[in-house]
Formats: C-alpha cells, sequence, structure tokens
C-alpha cells in the first residue's frame, strides 16, 4: 500500500495509487509528513462529503522530496526539499480584488483535489517552497499551519510590545500566540480545555480559562486596566464571539481567524463604540509561507511539544480515532515514507 | 424666552437662561442656528432620561458668533464666527488608546452638559472651529454632521473610483453618501423609504429599495460584477446587519456607523471566506471639522435639499412632533436669535 483513501462514513481504505506523471508546470513529490488539519477531521466526519470526490486521499499538509518534474519548471530540481502551499488559484474573478489566494476560483489541493496522504503527490511547481538544510522534513509538515499564524499575525499589524488575547488554544490558536510573542507581543490565551491549558501554561503563556473566571477581568488585569490591542477568535464559539468584543482598547482588532459556520450574535454596539476593528483572515500568502521557513529554519518557535503524534501512514484509521478521543492533541502527523 | 428646555415626556418649555460667564479659556456664545441630531430626538423619545439633567437645555449642532472670551483664550476673537465641535474629553484612561475623541471619560456637550438650543451659551475654546466668510452661520450649523461623514469616510480609506455601498439613506447616510461621491467614490444608495429614494434620486445617486430588489444582486449589477469595496452600514437595522457581509468584495470593507443597541446576528463566516474588514466609526476628529468647513466652503455638496426645514427656537416643540410624524425628512434647523 502506498495511499490512504477517505471512503466515507469515518473511515480510510489503504491502498494503491500509480504515480501521477508531472504534466507542464508540475513537479512529482515523495512525500515524507503529512500533518492532519482540522479540515481533514471534519472530513472525516462526513461534513464535507458534497465537497470531497469519495474514495479519495486527503491531506495537505506536507513536506517531501522532488523526485520527478515535468515539462516548463524553472527554479526547482529534482532532489529539492520542498513545502508545498496547497493553494490552486482559478480562473481571477471581478470579486476577488487581485488575492488569488481566496479567489472565488480557487481550488485548495488535497480538499478539491486529490491530497498528501500517500507516497507520491503530484502538484503545481509554484505551490513549492524550498526547505532549508535548518529545517528537518517533520518541521517541514507543519510549515503550513505555521504559515497560518503568520498570516493572521501579519494581517493584525501586531506591533512589538502591543496587549494580545488568543481565544482559543488549539493548535491554530496555539501557534498564533507562539508567533504572536516571538514578534513581540504580550500574549494572553483564553482556553477552557485543561490539558491544552496546561501545554500553553508548560510553554510559558498566561492562560484564564474563561469558565472559572471572567475573561474581561482578566485582561484588565493582564494588561494594567489598558485592556487588548489585539484579539485573536479562535474558538469558533458562541461564546467567543459574544466576549470578543468585550476586550479590546479603544480602535483594537478583532481578528476573525475561526470558521463560524452559523451567522451569530455580535454586540455591534462596541464596534461604534470604542471604534474596533474586525480583520477577517483565511489561509496565506507566498510570503507567510516564505515568514514560517525562515521561523522554522531560526527555531523560533517552541514546536517539540505542539507535535503531539507522528504515526505511519498505514495507522491513519487509528489516528483520526485517537483525534476525536482526545480533542486535546495538537498537532498528528503521518509519515508517509521511510527516509530523511 | 432665550432657551428651550426638554422637560421629559416629549416636552420642552420655553423659558429664560442666564448668560453663563466664560471661565478661564471658555468663549461664550451667541447661537445663530442649532440642528436637531438622531440623539436629540432619542432624548425626546425619553430614552436617555437617565443621562440627561432634566430640565435639560440640549443641542449640539450648531453655529454662532463669539460674543464674550474667558481668561486665557488664544487664538479667537469676540465676533469670530464659529462652529462646535461638541466634544469635552475627560481624564485619560488606558483603554482610550490615545484618542480622547472617544475616551472612557468623553463628556458630549449639548447632552452630558447642558446644549445649543438656546440664545447663550458657553463652551470651552478648544472646542470651536472658526468659520470662514464663505460658509454661512446657516451651513456653519451643518458642520458637526457633515464632520460626522467626513470621519466616516476617511476612516474607511476611500480611494477614488471605488465601489461604495451605504445601507440607509438618512441624514448621515445621505451625507456620507456626498462625502464619498465627492472625493471619487462609485455610490449606491440603499433605503426603504419613498421620500428619501426620491430625494436621493434628485441629489443623483442610484438608489436601491431593498425591500422590493435583491440587494446583493443589485450590487452585484452597480459594480459590474466586482462587489463593493466598502460597505457604509448606517441603517442600525436587523436587515442591515444581515445583508452587510453580503455586499463586499474580497478584503472590502464595512464601516459600521449605526448605533445597534443590540446584539445582532452577523455572518462571520464571511469575514473570513472573504477576509473582510469591519470599522466602527464614531463621532469626529477635529480634522474632519476642518475637512467638513472646507468642503462647505467650497460649496461642494448638494446641501440645498439636505435641509428640510428651518424654524425659530420657540417652534421647538412643534418641530419634534413634526420630525416623529415625517420620518423622511433630513436636516432640522432652529433658529435661536436673528441675525447674520
Amino acid at each position: 500500500m502506498n495511499a490512504a483513501y477517505y471512503v466515507g462514513n469515518k473511515t480510510f481504505r489503504l491502498g494503491d495509487a500509480e504515480p501521477v506523471k508531472p504534466g507542464p508546470g508540475e513537479a512529482r513529490l515523495r512525500i515524507a509528513y503529512c500533518g492532519i488539519c482540522g479540515t481533514d477531521v471534519h472530513i472525516y466526519h462526513g461534513q464535507m462529503d458534497r465537497r470531497v470526490h469519495i474514495p479519495q486521499v486527503i491531506g495537505h499538509e506536507t513536506s517531501g522530496e522532488i523526485v520527478e518534474l515535468g515539462p516548463d519548471v524553472t527554479g526547482f530540481q529534482v532532489g529539492d526539499r520542498v513545502a508545498v502551499r496547497p493553494l490552486q488559484p482559478g480562473e481571477p474573478s471581478p470579486v476577488d480584488n487581485g488575492c488569488s489566494h481566496i479567489g472565488q476560483n480557487l481550488k485548495f489541493l488535497g480538499i478539491d483535489t486529490p491530497g498528501a496522504m500517500q507516497e507520491s503527490w503530484t502538484v503545481p511547481a509554484y505551490t513549492l517552497h524550498r526547505l532549508p538544510a535548518s529545517v528537518s522534513m517533520l518541521e517541514g509538515a507543519v510549515v503550513e499551519p505555521v504559515a497560518v499564524a503568520c498570516h493572521d499575525v501579519r494581517l493584525s499589524g501586531l506591533r512589538e510590545g502591543e496587549e494580545v488575547v488568543i481565544i482559543g488554544g488549539g493548535p491554530i490558536g496555539l501557534l498564533i500566540a507562539m508567533v504572536a510573542r516571538h514578534q513581540g507581543g504580550h500574549v494572553l490565551i483564553a482556553e477552557t480545555n485543561a490539558q491544552r491549558i496546561a501545554l500553553a501554561r508548560e510553554l510559558g503563556f498566561e492562560v484564564v480559562d474563561p469558565v472559572h473566571e471572567d475573561l474581561p477581568a482578566a485582561v484588565a488585569a493582564f494588561t494594567h486596566e489598558a485592556m487588548a490591542d489585539i484579539v485573536f477568535e479562535v474558538s469558533g464559539s458562541a461564546a467567543g464571539a459574544t466576549v470578543m468584543t468585550q476586550l479590546p482598547r479603544v480602535r483594537g482588532r478583532i481578528v476573525l481567524v475561526a470558521i463560524h459556520s452559523q451567522p451569530k450574535p455580535v454586540e455591534l454596539f462596541r464596534f461604534f463604540w470604542r471604534e474596533l476593528k474586525m480583520i477577517g483572515v483565511r489561509v496565506y500568502e507566498p510570503e507567510d509561507f516564505d515568514e514560517a521557513i525562515r521561523l522554522l529554519g531560526e527555531k523560533a518557535l517552541p514546536l517539540d511539544r505542539f507535535i503531539t503524534l507522528v504515526a505511519p501512514l498505514a495507522d491513519i484509521q487509528q489516528v483520526f480515532e485517537t483525534i476525536d478521543s482526545n480533542p486535546a492533541g495538537m498537532k498528528y502527523l503521518l509519515q508517509c515514507t521511510e527516509g530523511r
């Protein structure tokens, strides 16, 4: 077996996949590791069965080595170690406003197309970012989620010394916390899960459990009454949408990271009263991948504790079941091939 | 009589007020005109009885002439014609983020303190903006609402040629439309009141009635499928809060102008999906008053039709009753003294 197929009904089947010959502008990778994203868990739960094409190999957080190049690829060579920015822009639309990373006709590799939970993956070469020797293949597989955090922090406009509150200390919240702290933010995390609270504290973060403590009061104390310059809403919860407007100071920014699938009551009055800003953020742009690789190469983020488990691809079913039974876990990685 | 007092229960009483001797840093004005703000109507309706001090003279949209200066006032002379920026910053608070115009301890002149619906009004001299000869006293009384629009458009970051949708064609919505158009925006107004629709069309604006037309489809047609760069939510309605997220293109901005007194369901997903921004805006800063006076001096805005009625202060009760019975009216002004 060299591939894992999502077949619906919370089930993966191991199987074989023929390597796809790279066409013009494409590269074929030998996948080293593939991380499991929250979106992959949604797919596993059947919530995206209308979008994926069952049976489908999924996965998009990956590192690998180029093993074959199609025609017309410049700037890369066979043997290059790379991470994949899994966005395939489609035909530009007037609505896109020039933002191809979230254009109307965007395809997300590994969701809208076959993914990386296999030995061999063929992708457009423009999605590749070369990994320097200072970044391991294991680290390479977390470039994608770190790039999400880099994008979110970049669009927040964070300046050194600013007060930052992160609502939700899951994988993305924790990465945002790390990147924001590295850039000089004074970071407080709001999280309700005891294991996640413990992990964030081990990593040196101050953490509040809003179930047991009044979050606005805790933010006031943490900031010496100044309240937050930036609030990242990463929880996706109704409670998060309610409290997020209570935390910023005048002209503070709320960065909306989470996917809120349903409309939620929001205290719009606070936007008026304190001239708040809300900034929606989604995925990443090439510079965010560059920044993530730079941070990983410099070992700037404490990622050891971020990686909960590395397991062979053959164990995929068990790993997804483990994720389901352990909501406090952070990043789970599948090793798709032996090797470096 | 030389003053009108709000006495509660939808009632004004005419009476006399002793001129207040200006203290250090203050100026006493002979009021020419005082406009009636939506907030004044809220006061009339009793909705702010806990904030005002009955019996109270209210009013804050005003023009007048300096008739007396207290000690330590520089830069102004008796006889100067002025508009008043009715904000009295209090003790700075850490939450304020340096924004004294919306600080925690701000007092709003004419709401938290006695107002301008009288012959003589004494205010801090730092609130004054001199009117050039090109701006009449009548125009001077609309500097304040025009400054609101200037502030809102400035914080929107409007660039020439951008597509602008304004939800709500009342007084502030219409002024925002005028200012945005003057600055090169391509403006569409969404409004449901037939008289307001007619007025906006007379002023050359394209208008959609979202009760009878699909607003997102109308915005798509107006913008050749590009959708809006900027949406001003000025309606304060639940429908406005629902539709505002449907109108912007990728990275479009929603400017929240209206006072939404209750939390409302907001489609947060769209902020994520299109990386939208929302920008809360409130009152104005000194530069917005300067810009409003400049626009008025240049006759840049078609304000003749904006002024619905000018009546003597003695008619105040009747004017407020007229406003109540004619929700389509725009700006009502009270003439507080005879004169220029």
